[in-house]
C-alpha cells in the first residue's frame, strides 16, 4: 500500500482537540492543498477564511447564539442540528471540539458547484493534514446556520457568499484515542 | 514534501482516455479509498455504483437523451450544461471523456449531507486513484440529471435515491498532455 493510501485509510475525525496551534508552514500547506483541489470548469470560486485566536472565539459564540435562537422540535432537522440546538440552549457548545483553527469555505451563492467545489478542497485539506500527522474533523454546523446574520459578521462574508462546509484543525488530545474504524454501510454495486 | 502532497498537488483532471481499463485490485483499492472517506456521523450512506461496458453505453446514451430533450435557452444553466444540451441534441455527446469506467455516488434523498458525504468519496477516490497513477475526472452531469427516469432506470437507482456525484476513471490517452495547474484564484482570507 502506497503511503497515500496509507494515509486516506488511517485518517480519523478527531472530536477532541489540545489547544497546541499549528506551525505557520504546517498550516500553509494545508490550506494549499484546498487551493489545488479540483473545481467545475477550473473555476476557482473557493475562498478560504483560516480563523483563529480572538476571531474564533467570536465564531464559536456567534454559532452558540444562533443555535439557542432555533427550535428543535422543528420538523425534519437533523440529529446533530437538534443535539447543536439543546447543547446551546444550556449555554455551553463548543462546535469546533476545541480547536485552535478553523478553515470555512465559502462560494458565490447561486454557484451550482459551490458544495462540490468547496468540498473537494475540504477532503483535500483533511487527507494534506493526515499526512502531516495533523488532526482534522470536518464541520457542518456553519453550512447550516449559513446566512445567519451574526455567522456572516462574524466572517466579515458578504451577502453574496453561501458556506458550504469548515475544517477544525489540531493536534488531537492525547487521552482521546481513536478507535479503528469499521466499513459496515457504503454499498458497492457493479454494472457492466 | 510527502507524497501525499506530492500527488494532491500533482494530480490533474483528465478529459480524454485511451480505452484501457483498470484491473481488478487497482479498481478495488480506489473504491476502497472512497468507502473510508468521512461522512456525517459515520452513517455510511454512500453508495457506489461501478459502471464499466455495456451498461456504461447505455448509461452514456441516456444521459444524451435527456441532455437532447432540454431547452439550453432555460434560464440560470450553468454553461457546462448549456454545452451539454448543445452536444447531444447534434447526436454526440460522451460525458465521461471516453473513460472506461464510471463511478456513480448515491445517497438517500432528503439525507441532510448527501452531497458532503458523496463528494467526500468522490475526492478521496481522485487521490487514491492518482496516487496509484490511475487518470480521473469528476463528472457532474449525472447530478444534473439526477431524478431523470432515463437515467435511474439505467443505474437501476429507486426513487429514494439522489445522485451527488459521479468519477470517470481510467487511463488518460497518452496524446493528450496535461497543462501544469496555476492557482489564480481561491481567495484566501485569514481572522485572527
Amino acid at each position: 500500500m502506497n503511503e497515500t493510501l496509507k494515509v486516506i485509510k488511517e485518517r480519523r475525525s478527531c472530536r477532541r482537540f489540545a489547544d497546541t496551534g499549528l506551525q505557520r508552514d504546517v498550516l500553509s500547506q494545508i490550506i494549499e492543498a484546498g487551493r489545488i483541489a479540483p473545481t467545475g470548469s477550473n473555476v476557482q470560486k473557493v475562498k478560504f477564511y483560516v480563523v483563529s485566536g480572538k476571531a474564533l472565539e467570536d465564531l464559536v459564540e456567534a454559532a452558540r447564539q444562533a443555535f439557542a435562537e432555533m427550535d428543535e422540535n422543528e420538523e425534519g432537522l437533523f440529529p446533530t442540528i437538534k443535539y447543536s440546538i439543546r447543547k446551546s440552549k444550556q449555554g455551553r457548545f463548543d462546535f469546533i471540539y476545541g480547536a485552535p483553527i478553523l478553515v470555512v469555505l465559502t462560494c458565490e451563492k447561486g454557484y451550482a458547484n459551490a458544495m462540490a467545489d468547496c468540498v473537494c478542497a475540504n477532503m483535500s485539506m483533511m487527507l494534506a493534514a493526515a499526512s502531516l500527522k495533523v488532526d482534522s474533523c470536518y464541520i457542518n454546523q456553519l453550512h447550516w446556520l449559513d446566512g445567519n446574520r451574526k455567522i456572516m459578521k462574524a466572517l466579515g462574508a458578504g451577502g453574496e457568499e453561501t458556506i458550504c462546509c469548515s475544517l477544525a484543525l489540531g493536534y488531537g488530545d492525547p487521552t482521546a484515542i481513536g478507535k479503528e474504524k469499521k466499513i459496515t454501510g457504503s454499498p458497492v454495486v457493479e454494472l457492466k
